[in-house]
């Protein structure tokens, strides 16, 4: 049976399970690329991600035998509560080993669904290892996040679905981490729309499938940095690469700074609320060199804690000089706070915390250190503030 | 002409204008109130908010000389980019009078839309008197945020929409400020379904329909108090007033701690990002005391500046237990922090900010005050904490 007809199955079996995600015409990512773009909402879907398309896949193929032996996986993440719902509404019992430091609101939604959840190790690799070692106590089946065909024709169905919501589309941007989501995409849409472009996006700290296709084979990166932890893997999926190196037109990479941005016009935007790298596809419009195409960005999951939220924003603050931030050393007499407060005051920056240290200068009798932080418009009036006050004759350093 | 025809020629009139905002179902809320509870999302609407409907259809029934002489409105919110966005696509000028105070980010937005903005005065009704100067000046059209037949109707197409996409709804709740979108609901729905429940639920420190309702006259509040500002009205609509006098079923209070949970729960469930003042009707959810029903919640609006997203979280998260903050006094000798931090450590609360001040305590030589916080996992963790720091005799003062 051919690629397309096992995603057309799995699309079948799916149905009433998922949520419809029907995409979003977005008007001011439209009007900022030039071109006629739409989200394709998966953070909206049932369980927060798309994961639940293959894990539900996945475990619904499961033989009698296998089921009673029930299903194992290791993810900090959006595998681990695909798999722990699809096993629940398949009736099979799920174990999930999650690493020790995932968020206590990851935890509990996993065991919400059901899952029995063990924590173990301090990084993904410990909690791998540890359910493969269960894995061959119990005999129940490994669950892998992207590295098997049921779970690539799974998320393929994504693909079907942006060809009859979109017609006509022209390119797709897909986040790729291990590469499941893309290659099954691909095998969607390629046979019969090699036209169609499809584009992956990943973060310049984690370039797992980009620096494999440089290499032209698998080849496990040392470390990953990012922000957007969804994406984090070091090492692509074998059945994945073959499929991405025959069908993806392009990958671009995207830095956390760039994220930031899109995070917060995002919810500024559309009130919506995505994962870091779920939205790597919408950050990666503005590098594309194309007008006038109908482009469709995967939006993959939107499971982020509120903690972390509230992080990006602050950060995306910095970055759009909304918030700044310096150390001042003044001399040590009355009436030099004051005088701060005046510049501060006419140049319309709004002090948000100050700290006023007089043991961090080395020379404490001459000089105190003063960090201050304020709210500002843009960099503009950052550079408008600094100015008013080295005018004033004080030399200030940024802190950030 | 009837309401519901005046009503219908709105909707007739806002078509192609406005975003469709199809109902959502939430399975988050529905479990937690036991009902079939359905999210009217205009959030998502075109400027973010309902807004657009009354100020559209008032704006597009002008004359040929009233639009000659333009359309002017005072607004630190919502309708002030109803009224740009609605005057921008009937080509008519519009001039938007907004407090001093106004966020950045809304004053753009009302710009972007084309307007004429202009910043007066330190709160709403400075803004407004100084509309209604222009207006005898300049001869343009005021058009009323909430007081004005044309606009309520163009709220009540909500009411028209909600009946066609949730058969038997058996219950509407509505955010009330002034009384604009609930009378609008009414009249579109009650003279044929009056079975239908109208509840309008308004926040603790803004009763502005509530008090009214009571004193069965309209009444001014002296003070208004509230997260919710897009209703923190100090007045009712006399046209609302009548009709919700007629219609409404019954009024509930939210204060602003409920309102906090909503809104992050929003987030984590929905993906979803509203404004404090259009999640009043989630947060009356709890306080129903009916099951089985068929429940739409209109949320009102999304404008929301980031920062205050930011901000919301931090002090939900807070009121979650998961967030406290406590200081101690402390002998001033060696090793009494070390003590602290195996405590907190075997406690496994993480500790985020330390203050330590020897200057605090009134006898300096002796103690000194440290404050502490602390990331917790909830009012249990806390009251774990601080069982085993009193169990080692220390004495804490909880800051929050």
């Amino acid at each position: 049976m051919d690629s397309v007809k096992q995603i057309e199955e799995a699309r079948k079996n799916l149905r009433g399970i998922i949520h419809p995600t029907p995409v979003i015409y977005s008007e001011y990512f439209s009007q900022m690329s030039g071109n006629e773009v739409y989200i394709k909402p998966e953070n909206y879907q049932k369980t927060g991600a798309f994961k639940i398309r293959g894990a539900y896949h996945r475990i619904s193929k499961l033989t009698e035998e296998e089921r009673a032996c029930g299903v194992i996986c290791s993810s900090a993440g959006n595998h681990a509560q695909g798999v722990a719902y699809a096993a629940q509404q398949l009736g099979v019992k799920a174990t999930i080993v999650m690493p020790n430091v995932t968020p206590l609101i990851k935890i509990e939604a996993t065991r919400n669904y059901g899952a029995e959840v063990i924590l173990h190790g301090e990084v993904y690799d410990d909690a791998y290892a540890e359910a493969r070692r269960i894995q061959k106590e119990t005999g129940a089946v490994f669950i892998h996040p992207f590295d098997d065909w049921d779970v690539i024709y799974g998320q393929g169905t994504i693909g079907l679905e942006i060809l009859e919501e979109v017609e006509d589309v022209d390119i797709i941007l897909v986040p790729v981490g291990g590469g499941g989501l893309i290659s099954g995409i691909c095998l969607a849409i390629k046979e019969k729309n090699p036209n169609v472009r499809i584009i992956g996006v990943e973060p310049e700290g984690a370039q797992t499938l980009g620096h494999s296709i440089r290499k032209k084979s698998i080849v496990q990166l040392e470390v990953v940095s990012t922000v957007a932890e969804g994406v984090a893997v070091r090492t692509p999926g074998e059945k994945a690469f073959t499929i991405v190196q025959k069908y993806v037109d392009e990958i671009i990479t995207i830095d956390d700074r760039e994220l930031l941005e899109i995070f917060t016009i995002l919810i500024e935007k559309h009130k919506m609320i995505a994962e870091s790298a779920g939205i790597l596809p919408l950050a990666a419009l503005k590098k594309l060199k194309v007008w006038g195409k109908k482009i469709v960005c995967v939006v993959s999951g939107g499971n982020i804690d509120v903690v972390s939220v509230s992080e990006m924003i602050n950060r995306s603050l910095i970055s759009r000089g909304r918030l700044f931030c310096f150390t001042l050393e003044l001399p040590d007499k009355p009436g030099e706070l004051l005088n701060i407060s005046k510049i501060l005051a006419e140049a319309n920056a709004n002090i948000v915390k100050i700290e006023h240290n007089q043991f961090k200068a080395l020379d404490r009798l001459m000089r105190v250190a003063l960090e201050l932080t304020v709210e500002t418009n843009g960099h503009d009036h950052i550079a408008n503030v600094i100015g008013k006050l080295e005018a004033q004759g004080y030399s200030l350093q940024r802190v950030y």
